[in-house]
């Protein structure tokens, strides 16, 4: 069917044509179904359907289609009805619970690469993912095949280190002292992270105060060549692209299923040729994996899976139940960083996490004997040497190398949460200190997020500060100082937990 | 966050907007999140992001939330985070494998209904009851609710009869023959039928020829009672809303969750308020019923789900691995059924179902008495009843009563495929007749479609015609006869299945 273009200037992010109901009727095609474009014989996109905005005898190509056809412009084009692409079938056969082979799940990360699945095919293939996991087989093909459709990492060196945290632990700072004491030892890590998206900051928007942090694959391999280590953004890159793809639709249904939870994580480290890794699972109420079996399970199977890609990866449970450190939000997280590389002054909980999992790393990658690790740790932040090698980060990142925690501005506002009795806070609850940073505008404005000055187990007098919130606006100051005062996120004791009246008063 | 609206003239079939990247940082959310319209306290509206297409400081509206928010527009509005709606709470439950409450049943669908739900959430629900089918009685809360979110039917008789074919098998034209059958013996039978979407012609699609199908739930009461029958467009409707919306994920994921087709089904019949129905589950090879096993099964639960809406259901397994008549295609098949009516003229498979069903509806709806049924349907076929009836509801639906087979055109483009030896058909190939019928235009050009002059078991000779491809446009004739040649649907005996040459000739 011959039509005439109308280009529509809206991103999709899929090929997708839009069709009169009267043309796509007569063309034999229903919403869902794909159309061929003459003269571009691999371009297949799927179709909407309206009954108003596209005239019959036009066609709409939303942007992406546009841009594909951009060469060979014409005023019409020919379109034809195209087959499913081969993954549809592949993502029934998942969904009726059959296995994959390897050829399968390769073709289905290209065409989820590619763009040529609907979010509905995504939401079937993970929602059935989710239901029934898929095997070890599969997860190893998933993670190689994510790991091959997008850019690689080489470097010269036999030994590459790498860290990651699941994750769900509020103030986790840790990898930007990790990387440093690490690299200071002569190790190499090219450290890419996550920002926040349902967190208070991820690593990316923490170290983005101090330098920039958006660099494709061959920038961070010379820039790790050149001082060992470096602190970078993951989603800058087009490395392992189909995790990004699968977390869009991951995300409004708040589930990760448990293979794609593996091989997101161990795909972005084979992607970097990393030979040994160490991953942090806290642990605890409030985090993303609830108890030590748990902990234990996901330990075994990344270990495995490590095993099946060449990778040594060793897993430390961590304790989760509290933030780590006393600060939550970006600026705030860099400034109690920076004090500990600076001067080793710092919570016990962010140096003691730190140096564990650096020590881990150092003796894994054969710089430190068995046991001494985390010595060799806590001696690179006590010598300046990791502090050293933080400001060569940031210098080859293109940031101020001079730069010290006291030129790292926080929000102007601020608002203290008080102790409403004496006691102990009993308890902290994560999930409540990140929507409160949040809702200071935590990641988003660097300058937000909480000050914890009491920790879980430590003694409080009423009328005490508990934790100071800060904030870049005033309107989100008091509505994150509003929603701590109504439903605080700790537990003192002492407090009453809930009232109960026998009449309420509005 | 105050920001200036810019309306976008795309219907999404939801409520929907689309935020800079920077301001939705700015407002906390993500993709696929919600925000609330202020002095819109029931309007929510799923985020879209963009980087380019919508400044920071502004919010496009797609053309459902301009349309809501026509009597209150505003140059700015402002727009704050919301919360999911419940109901993704409830679909995340399902993905969990937990069972639901009547409660959370019904919010699901109203969410579904008004459309409150995104693709990717709906395609969650539906890829889950998929893998894990519902309880009864879920899949009872399901219709009822499917049922109570739409316009119903309600008639002054007790007794109301409906009838369903399964589908699946091509050239099912028996309602245009029971629903007058049935009306002429002083019963009601509100029919509601669909059209084909990947078939060659639903009964909608047949009786568009004759009269106009859609009509709104007061008309189609108005008629039936005028005439004791109709045969309308249920899509045209809004009986049993959710069910379109549903079918429009379930299309491109190719699937039918069982629980979902019961519902879909028995929903419709109890809108227009039916009491008494008869099943036609067609089955066998190339239908959606594979085996008698199967469909065994589907009938126990219609019966079943039947049983607890109060409907009697009696259901009829029926011959399905070949066509129901000689006729494919919406002109074809109405000139078959005209044919049958005027003279009782037509092929013995399209009089003996149709009088068999139709026997059954009269002995449920107590106008014939056990086993009599069928034989009260044929006289009522060949006394000229039906037909007169007939006349009646084309003319209630606004067409030509005085019509006959005649005055019904076909493509005037037409070829014969040839019996390519001496022998017998062995099989015919529901999907491929489908198919062929499909290229050549149907359901779309009325006029295109098959005739089939040769049928399972019957004896062909070489040269004999088996088939005469029908269309309206020559392109398509050609397209639709290639394909037919290429890949013949019958398997002849003495055909050669395959032919291995040694050395392929291209």
């Amino acid at each position: 069917m011959q039509l005439k273009v109308q280009p529509i200037d809206i991103k999709v992010g899929k090929y997708k044509v839009i069709l009169n109901t009267i043309d796509a009727k007569e063309l034999g095609v229903n919403e869902g179904d794909r159309v061929r474009i003459k003269n571009h014989e691999t371009l297949t996109a799927i179709v909407d359907f309206t009954e108003d905005m596209i005239s019959p005898g036009m066609i709409g190509l939303y942007h992406e289609v546009k841009e594909a056809m951009q060469r060979e412009w014409t005023e019409t084009i020919e379109v034809f009805p195209a087959e499913r692409p081969r993954s549809t079938y592949i993502i029934k056969k998942v969904m009726d619970g059959n296995k994959l082979t390897q050829e399968e799940v390769e073709i289905l990360v290209k065409d989820i690469v590619e763009e040529n699945l609907s979010e509905i095919e995504l939401a079937a293939f993970l929602t059935s993912t989710y239901i029934n996991d898929m095997t070890d087989d599969e997860t190893e093909w998933l993670t190689r095949s994510m790991i091959d459709t997008g850019d690689k990492l080489e470097f010269d060196s036999q030994i590459i280190m790498d860290k990651h945290s699941i994750g769900g632990v509020p103030g986790n700072k840790i990898s930007l002292l990790i990387v440093p004491i690490v690299a200071a030892n002569g190790l190499i890590i090219p450290k890419t992270s996550s920002r926040a998206i349902t967190g208070a900051g991820g690593t990316a928007d923490l170290m983005e105060i101090l330098a920039p942090v958006e660099f494709d694959a061959d920038e961070i391999k010379k820039m790790t060549e050149e001082v060992g280590g470096v602190l970078v953004w993951g989603g800058a890159t087009n490395i392992a692209p189909a995790d990004d793809k699968l977390i869009k639709v991951e995300y409004p249904l708040s589930i990760d299923p448990h293979c794609q939870m593996l091989a997101s994580i161990m795909a972005k480290k084979g992607a970097i040729g990393a030979t040994h890794v160490v991953m942090d699972i806290p642990t605890g109420p409030g985090t993303k994996i609830k108890n030590v079996q748990e902990g234990r399970k996901l330990a075994r199977d990344l270990i495995n899976l490590g095993d099946r890609l060449g990778m040594d990866v060793d897993c430390a449970l961590t304790y989760g139940a509290s933030p780590v450190g006393r600060t939550i939000g970006p600026a705030l997280e860099v400034i109690e960083a920076l004090k500990v590389l600076e001067n080793f002054d710092g919570p016990n909980s962010l140096i003691e996490k730190s140096a564990s999992l650096a020590g881990m790393l150092l003796e894994m990658g054969g710089v430190a004997m068995k046991n001494q690790g985390y010595d060799l740790a806590i001696e690179t932040l006590k010598n300046g040497k990791a502090l050293e090698k933080f400001k060569q980060i940031i210098e080859v990142q293109g940031g101020n190398p001079n730069v010290t925690h006291k030129d790292i501005s926080v929000g102007e506002f601020n608002k203290d949460i008080i102790a409403p009795t004496n006691g102990y806070i009993l308890e902290l609850d994560n999930k409540r200190l990140v929507q409160i940073a949040r809702l200071a505008g935590a990641p988003n404005d660097k300058g937000a997020g909480l000050v914890l000055h009491k920790k879980q187990g430590e003694p409080i007098k009423e009328g005490e500060k508990i934790l100071t919130i800060y904030a870049e606006k005033e309107a989100k100051m008091d509505t994150a100082f509003q929603s701590a005062n109504t439903r605080p996120p700790f537990i003192a004791e002492g407090m009453l937990l809930e009232r109960i009246q026998s009449f309420k008063e509005i």
